[in-house]
């Protein structure tokens, strides 16, 4: 991440302490990837966190790891325990650490029984729990679920308290903890966020091509990566969206033209999502052919809802008189060419387009070990072909990893000229990082 | 798991703190699998874990948690930080928190050098320092890389020093630390563990089937469940394998003989692995017609190195017109039944086995969802056939869970046909947990 203006403006928040409550995670049972997740975005609003603990469901235990955090200065986060059961203890911990009173929010009441009362269900007993803090906290509402959060500022830290399911966590931390953070401990605004997620270039490629863009001014950058999924994220600090969006929307909108169809999607877009949207806006029915992904082309496609109004069919041909009987392989072509060549993985995506009356059809056809490479054709050797309304082309991938990893990269590679050439109409040159120049 | 005379009598075992080293997991980049797994292994070992810790790559920080342990009786285990770079100060750490003096063991230091001479490499500058403890530690011997490690009793608790890779912690615990732990605390030998999977049947039905062997005299027993996977573990303290092998191997053995093929395999074994064996085993092809399932089975079987000898092909024909063109389903039988129908899974599997020239044939046909369903055919109806040698038969699933779990669940079914079919030589009865009688 580039250091900004904003961000070495607030050096002097308060260490932070992440703490997970819940029996299940000390017990070894739920591993605690809430801890990763909010280091990784307190450290982007510049928070510096200094340890994890998970606690188990006891209200003693609770308060006594942390009641030492408030003399150091601490901000304790606390995650988990909110809710309206017996053993969620988190409340009672926090306001016996703060030696403060916990106390009842009649209108936030209000609103949970309002809340009962629309989805037509009795106010359970025992729910106000829900809607109690330790006198002074700041109410953190949360849409996800019905226990509220809280902030409370305690001498120079304080406690933060929030959802322990990792989805509630993550919205009320994005939606609502994040500007109560900066409204108690700074006071440059909330933070907003834009974010592309790239496919088809190498990193440092990407890089090179948005390097100014990457060290931007009044906001803060960062480059992430997921084997071959880039994502480019830019945050700012702002009063409201407009002014957010005056900053990083410049930022975004030159990245999306300097790298055209290599930007797929934003945030959560999968792959396999936008290029089964992109089929059903340009109206093309698609089908395959596969070798070596052994059928994962499909099996991702088919994860989206609804693929069924884009994808034919998949001929899985993994034995070679399967290539010959099913898509009109040549003998002749294994003969002198073998499975894993361009002439037998283009006459694979021609047969297949024959066969299925598809406008768009990707083939397959690789060695991804561990046995069955050679000097000539390593592991690792991929062909691609694509066929789109009678025309041809194939480009041979060089693709590292184990087996899992090489059908894994050349399925997500197979999924992306689909993606390209529904966008463009036409298809792509370089639709993956591991093309070998031909 | 069920108790057992020797769970109980080791109660007096020091309560556990797991302590992770290191600014990454901190700071978020890496997750904190260790602390869970180890808090399961500890669990079964029969010690009462109280918390985990996340700690930087900060001496006083390490010590400053580590120190007030000792006073409470606590035995710590801290993974992480015992490498011989600038960053790695666990060792440091633990002896300053025990106020004990760190010495070098001479004789591990040999067996280190010997280790780099035998790599024909220099012995690395200050590398000394992987092969001292605090004083009065045993030495816990690091067959999984250069940094021994060491477990120290202290009042009545102590500290346990593990390496941060999860793999070498994992070998290390298993093989040495463990040991030394019941020669430290306890003195009833080592752990050994039977475990078999199984696939097929509810939990409920397992436990039932073999409640007596889950409580059993002299070991513990656990019923773990993952999904439709329920693995049943056996552990046994005793002085070698042999004694061991008296306590559980009839366990595991009637185990064995009650559930018949429920059992799939032990310890690291996949359902696609064992079947890969079986219909290799039994020398045969197989090829498969998917619908719902979407090309999921075979990219799970072709995960199975070596699958290329047992799968010649999959129709993943998920159009209608796939079907009919493909595999020879009638449009009859689409127009009367629809194409989730026992008429069309059963004409689908003998499609695809008249086409393939397999010996051993499944084809599925089922609503995957969110879209689809009907009151007549839910979201999660599934129709599953088999084919074998000839002979056919289909059977109707209920399966739970959303577009991606009853995908999973299908496919996992459907693999497990097939495993059966192969080992039995004939098709099963019931080969799912959620078969809906006929």
């Amino acid at each position: 991440m580039a250091p900004s203006k904003q961000t070495t403006r607030i050096i002097q928040l308060p260490p932070v302490a992440i703490f997970a409550v819940g029996s299940e995670v000390v017990q070894g049972f739920v591993i605690n990837s809430n801890a990763s997740w909010l280091a990784q975005q307190l450290a982007e609003l510049g928070f510096d966190v200094v340890r994890h603990e998970a606690v188990r469901d006891d209200k003693d235990a609770i308060a006594a790891r942390i009641r030492p955090c408030m003399p150091q200065g601490l901000l304790a986060i606390v995650c988990g325990g909110i809710g309206p059961t017996v053993d969620d203890l988190t409340r009672q911990a926090v306001a016996e650490a703060l030696g403060r009173k916990l106390v009842l929010d009649k209108d936030d009441l209000a609103r949970l029984q309002a809340r009962y009362a629309a989805m037509g269900r009795d106010f359970p007993q025992g729910s106000e729990i829900q809607c109690m803090r330790p006198e002074g906290a700041r109410l953190v509402p949360n849409a996800y679920g019905t226990a509220s959060c809280f902030l409370v500022k305690h001498g120079n830290g304080g406690v933060a308290v929030l959802p322990g399911v990792p989805r509630e966590m993550k919205g009320v931390f994005t939606n609502e903890l994040c500007a109560a953070l900066v409204a108690e401990f700074g006071s440059a605004g909330r933070f907003f966020t834009r974010e592309l997620k790239c496919f088809g270039m190498p990193e440092s490629a990407i890089d090179l091509a948005c390097r100014d863009l990457l060290q931007p001014q009044g906001a803060s950058a960062a480059i992430l990566v997921d084997d071959a999924v880039i994502r480019l994220r830019w945050r700012a600090r702002a009063a409201d969206e407009a002014a957010a969006a005056a900053i990083l929307d410049p930022l975004a909108d030159e990245a999306r033209k300097r790298l055209g169809d290599v930007v797929f999607g934003e945030f959560e877009d999968s792959l396999e999502g936008v290029t089964i949207a992109a089929c059903k806006q340009a109206g093309l029915k698609v089908a395959l052919a596969e070798s070596c992904t052994g059928g994962m082309i499909a099996h991702l496609l088919t994860n989206v809802p609804g693929s069924s109004e884009v994808l034919i069919e998949s001929a899985v041909t993994y034995a070679n008189d399967a290539k010959i009987l099913r898509l009109g392989v040549s003998q002749a072509t294994l003969d002198q060419h073998g499975a894993v060549s361009e002439q037998c993985v283009l006459e694979m995506v021609e047969g297949i387009a024959r066969q299925s009356c598809a406008d768009l059809c990707v083939a397959t056809s690789g060695i991804a070990g561990p046995g069955g490479g050679s000097d000539d054709k390593p592991v690792g050797t991929v062909w691609l072909a694509a066929w789109l309304k009678g025309k041809a082309r194939a480009w041979k991938l060089n693709v590292p990893g184990d087996r899992e990893l090489i059908k894994w990269r050349s399925t997500r590679s197979a999924i992306n000229v689909l993606r390209v050439a529904a966008l463009k109409g036409a298809l792509p040159d370089r639709p993956a990082h591991w093309i070998v120049p031909p």
